[in-house]
């Protein structure tokens, strides 16, 4: 049986929790499943994290620079650790190369040192080796989170407010417009949605200004889109939602991509992707101070359903409609 | 220009420490530039490695079965704890895949959990994916080591002997076997050989007793080769070595493999790589002790030749003469 007919990536991944992986042990308090293991040090938690990009599956080097390239790959993994309340200190960079410029090289890793700089975080070791397939970057995150601080996905409780920070289907909306027109052209149309698909501002600042509030139940980092990831945490949680199409927080931009792109723009931000924005659950009591807590930053919290018992994720629209949330890409 | 005319991965992963990397900064004892990086952790030092394997550049999926890339990859990790002188406690796995047969997947993750269980070590994380470039496995493995006990490569002294672990050269010895005859050819005629390249034995226990002798000057595991690591120790130390080529330990097994090879061993064990022994410098008078310490493991330490102010690393043979290490194998 090939891992699509077992039931593609989702599936080997449950396969491979279930048998080989350990979710807990002597000093580990979270394994597998979650954005982030949690282990035990010194009165804190050690955070870690570890993302893959592989040349023409994840990536193509005509449409992104090598700089953001190298943005992207420490992005997605800070927000893994913001996406559990914590700090990021260091990554560990596991890079393949064919023979290509050095300037192409130094690009990436110019990216990676920004990034990891923004976020006060460095890059303190990892392997450098020569690939016959193309460029592939891991990047391990370390990172730190107060015990009692630290933010899980299995926390949902029924009567919890959702909430996400910012716009959602921005990146995807990007990355459509850079599939069908090409990087320059994507940048005149939508310059700030290729941006925010090339470019992604993990949410440090606003998930430990959430989890600072005290009152986070459940919080991960939105990267497979609004409808895989709330799957997830409501797996997770042993619990259901219901999404209100109409709260779900839109850019300008998008609408107006939407148009260019013949696309819905709610389908785009209920199954996009690469967001990287947080998905946080709270009683319904205190979304207010959450939201207050992360307006404080800069960024804006929106209050987009609720956590329901029965397990199941729900989109409703403005007639009161109610449908599955609409599917995430797969790659297998 | 391109990495090959820089000077290869060499001469790159110079100019990534220099620009990019973190040696030390706040918590971080020991960035870039060593087997591992060593971050303060309670009284302990965490120890971080990672290594990446990627199809058809370094390995073969006609050549290595899933059971033994697996363990190998985890192995190669193990082996940079070992070489801090520390113990191994998680991993984290990212792993690329192709639609594979869920059984080779399988395979990878049970070789991957034996490995980590032998060495007291566990699965605890990382990030699967889809891949359009062959398979991909990238392990970043977490251990410890207590702050006054950690090795590094840069405390050679000259006047130090220099110590291996067991026979050296088997591995590249069953490299060749398995390139020149296939699998079943090359277990039939050399089968110790095809096991020391495929199913590597990191030396954790070894590494333990040398450091708790309270000895070692310098350590590090043999990955490149004799020659290659010898030199990277000699350069973090400022120093130069002299090694015995009639002291070199060459296993009986290679000898006879040589023949059939029509290969030079001294030159194998000198340059071969993928050894996964530990190389080690102490003060001549402390030989005897680390070699008696590393005796009550099962393995045996051999001395094979003198650290040097002179910062150059020779071979000298039977006769006195005196010749530049072997180089060894370059990717780029």
């Amino acid at each position: 049986m090939k891992i699509s007919e077992l039931g593609g990536e989702a599936a080997l991944i449950r396969l491979i929790q279930q048998k080989y992986g350990r979710t807990t042990g002597e000093g580990l308090a979270l394994g597998i499943g979650d954005d982030a293991a949690l282990i035990e040090s010194d009165d804190r938690f050690l955070i870690v994290t570890a993302d893959i990009l592989i040349e023409n599956t994840h990536f193509r080097m005509d449409l992104i620079e090598p700089y953001l390239l190298g943005w992207k790959s420490v992005a997605v993994n800070v927000s893994d650790i913001a996406a559990m309340g914590g700090t990021p200190t260091y990554c560990f960079v596991s890079i393949g190369l064919p023979d290509v410029e050095v300037p192409v090289v130094e690009g990436i890793y110019r990216g990676m040192l920004d990034c990891s700089e923004q976020f006060g975080s460095a890059i303190a070791g990892g392997d450098t080796v020569g690939s016959d397939a193309g460029i592939v970057i891991n990047v391990t995150q370390l990172g730190w989170v107060e015990r009692d601080l630290a933010a899980r996905r299995n926390g949902a409780r029924p009567g919890d407010a959702i909430l996400v920070t910012n716009t959602l289907g921005d990146s995807r909306a990007g990355l459509e417009l850079l599939l069908k027109r090409g990087i320059e052209d994507a940048r005149n149309v939508g310059d700030y949605l290729v941006d925010r698909h090339l470019k992604p501002q993990p949410r440090v600042k606003e998930a430990r200004a959430a989890v600072h509030a005290r009152k986070v139940h459940a919080m991960m980092d939105l990267s497979d889109g609004l409808a895989s990831d709330l799957d997830k945490l409501c797996e997770a949680s042993g619990v259901g939602a219901r999404v209100l199409a109409s709260d779900l927080p839109l850019s300008k931009e998008l609408r107006a991509a939407a148009d260019l792109l013949a696309a819905d723009p709610v389908q785009l931000a209920a199954s996009g992707g690469e967001d990287y924005e947080l998905l946080i659950t709270c009683a319904a009591e205190d979304a207010q101070a959450v939201t207050v807590a992360i307006a404080h930053t800069g960024s804006s919290a929106t209050i987009i359903g609720e956590i329901v018992e029965r397990e199941n994720v729900v989109l409703v629209s403005a007639d009161g409609k109610e449908s599955p949330m609409p599917a995430s890409w797969q790659h297998f």
